[in-house]
C-alpha cells in the first residue's frame, strides 16, 4: 500500500505539465453569471489533447506506430469544484499525467485563476486501437509515449506547478 | 421575376412541416437569463435532421442510392430574433423546405413559444457526395428526396403551421 | 459506520426517480462519431432540474420559503463511462437523490439506452442562499424538499428503475 | 441610395478591427470531422465582446453613463460559409463595426485560416437599457462608444485587414 503511494508520487513528480489558458466568455456562463460546469469538462478535454501535443507527440490518430489508433477515450471523470469563475476572467488549466497504469492512464487537471484553485479534475483514459476486425480495444501505452510525457531528471527548468 | 416568386410560393406551400419540441434548460441560458443564441443554431441543425427523418428518409449517410453521401452541409444561415426565451419554457421548431434549387435547398425554421414567434431562420444547404477521388462535390437533390418531403395534393390533414 | 450505511440504503430506496429522455443529435457527437462527453454533464444538469420539478417543487429560485435561494451549485461530479452512444439514438437519464446529508445532497444519474447502461454519474450539490450581506452560503435542505422527493411507503406503483 | 452606400463605406473604413485567435478543438468538431457550425456563432459572440474591450470600453453592464445597460442583444445574424476547418487548426476572427445606425449597429466578423476566408458573418445588434419600469428598450449608441471604436485619421499604424 505504502509502496504504491510512493510510486504514484514519483510518477506524478516526473510528468511534464502543460498549461492551457482560457479566456472565459459571456456565453460560457449560466443565468447565475458563473461558468456552466460542463464547460470545464470541455476545456479539460482540450487540455488533454494540448498536453500530448505540447509533449511533442502527434495527434493520437496520426501516430504511425499505432495504426488504427482512435485516441484515448474516457473511462471516468472526477472533478471537485472549489470556487466559481465569471466572464472576462482568465483561467489556466495545468495538466499532467498522474499515473500510467498499463492500458490506462490518469490525467490531472488543475484549473486556476491567478493563485486561486478553481477546480481539480481527474480523467481516466484508455489508449484504444481499432483492430482489423473493426473492434476497438485498449492497448498498453507504448514507452515512447510515456517517455515523451516525462521530464528528464536534469530538466530542472521545465515548467512546474508551484 | 414574378414567375419565380410564384414558383417559390407553390413549393413553400407543398413542403411537409416537421415540429421539434425543445424544453429550454438552465444551461442553455446566458447571464442575461435568456437563451444564448448559438443554441438556436444547434437546435435548427437538429430540426433539419429531424425534418428529413420525419419525412421517412434515412439519414443522409445511409441513403443507398447516394453512395458517399456526406450530408447537406450549410452554405449560409440567416436568422431574425424577435423575442427572448428563458429556461423552463417549451419552444417548438417548425421546419419545412422553402425551396429546392438544383444542388441547393433552403430550409425555413420558425421557432415558436405558444403563439409567439421567437425567431425565424433560413439555412441554405447543398447535398454533397464524396467522389472516388476523395473530393466532396455537390450533386442535384434526387427526385425521391423531394417527393418524400412534399405533401400529396390530397393530404389535407397533414400538419401545417396556421 | 454500519448504521450510516443502512441509512443511506434506506434513503436511496425511498427517493423518487425521474426519467428524462434525450434524442442524441449529430451535433452532440465528436469526430469519432460518438457523444462528446461534456454533453453528458449538460444533460445530467438538465436531469437534476427536471427531477425536482417532477417531484412537484418550484425552481430553486422561486421557492418562497427559501428567500434568496440561488439553487444547488455543484461541489463534485464523478462519472463512469461504460459504452458509447451515437446520433439518432435515444437515451434516458434516470435520476434520484442517493443521499441527503445536511446542507449537501448526492444525485445519481443512470444513463441508459434500452437495457444498456451507458454511464453513471454522481453529483454532490449544496443548497445555497444569498444572505442579506450579499454572501452565498449553504443551508440545510428543508424537510419539505426532502419529503417532496421521497416516495410514500404505500406508493408501490411509482416509477422505479428495475 | 448612392449616398447611403458611400456613407457605409466610409464608416466601414474607419472602424477599428480586433482579431481574436481560436484554436479549434476536437470537441468543436462534428462526426464529419469539421467545426460544428453553431460554434462559429459562439466565437463571433465572443469576438463581439472582445472587440469592444479591445477598443478600451468597459463591458456593457459596467458602463456608468449607461445605467441599467443590459448589453447589445442580437436582432439578426447572417453568415456565409466558404470552407471548413478541423481540429488542430488555428483560425482568427477579424471583427469591426460595419455600420452605426442609431440604436442599432452591424458587426462584421471575417473568420480566416491563414489567407483563406472560412466564413463571414454579420450581426445586427441593438444597445439596450432596462428602464426604471423594468422594461428593456433600445437606446441610441452614445458618441463616446462610437468614438472609441473608430480609428483616428492619423492612426495609420492601426491593425487593418489587408
Amino acid at each position: 500500500m505504502r509502496f504504491h503511494a510512493q510510486t504514484q508520487y514519483v510518477l506524478h513528480a516526473m510528468s511534464k505539465t502543460a498549461i492551457l489558458p482560457i479566456d472565459v466568455q459571456f456565453g460560457d456562463c449560466d443565468p447565475a453569471g458563473i461558468v456552466f460546469f460542463p464547460n470545464y469538462s470541455r476545456w479539460m478535454d482540450a487540455a488533454s489533447h494540448h498536453f500530448f501535443v505540447s509533449c511533442g507527440l502527434p495527434p493520437w490518430r496520426a501516430i504511425e506506430s499505432l495504426p488504427g489508433c482512435v485516441g484515448a477515450p474516457l473511462l471516468e471523470i472526477h472533478t471537485r469544484f472549489h470556487t466559481s469563475v465569471t466572464y472576462g476572467e482568465r483561467i489556466e488549466i495545468h495538466t499532467r499525467v498522474e499515473e500510467w497504469r498499463g492500458k490506462v492512464f490518469i490525467q490531472q487537471h488543475r484549473v486556476t485563476r491567478g493563485d486561486t484553485l478553481i477546480c481539480e479534475g481527474r480523467e481516466t483514459r484508455a489508449l484504444c486501437l481499432r483492430g482489423s476486425d473493426g473492434r476497438i480495444k485498449a492497448v498498453p501505452v507504448p514507452d515512447f509515449v510515456i517517455a515523451a510525457c516525462t521530464q528528464r531528471a536534469d530538466a530542472s527548468t521545465d515548467k512546474e506547478l508551484p
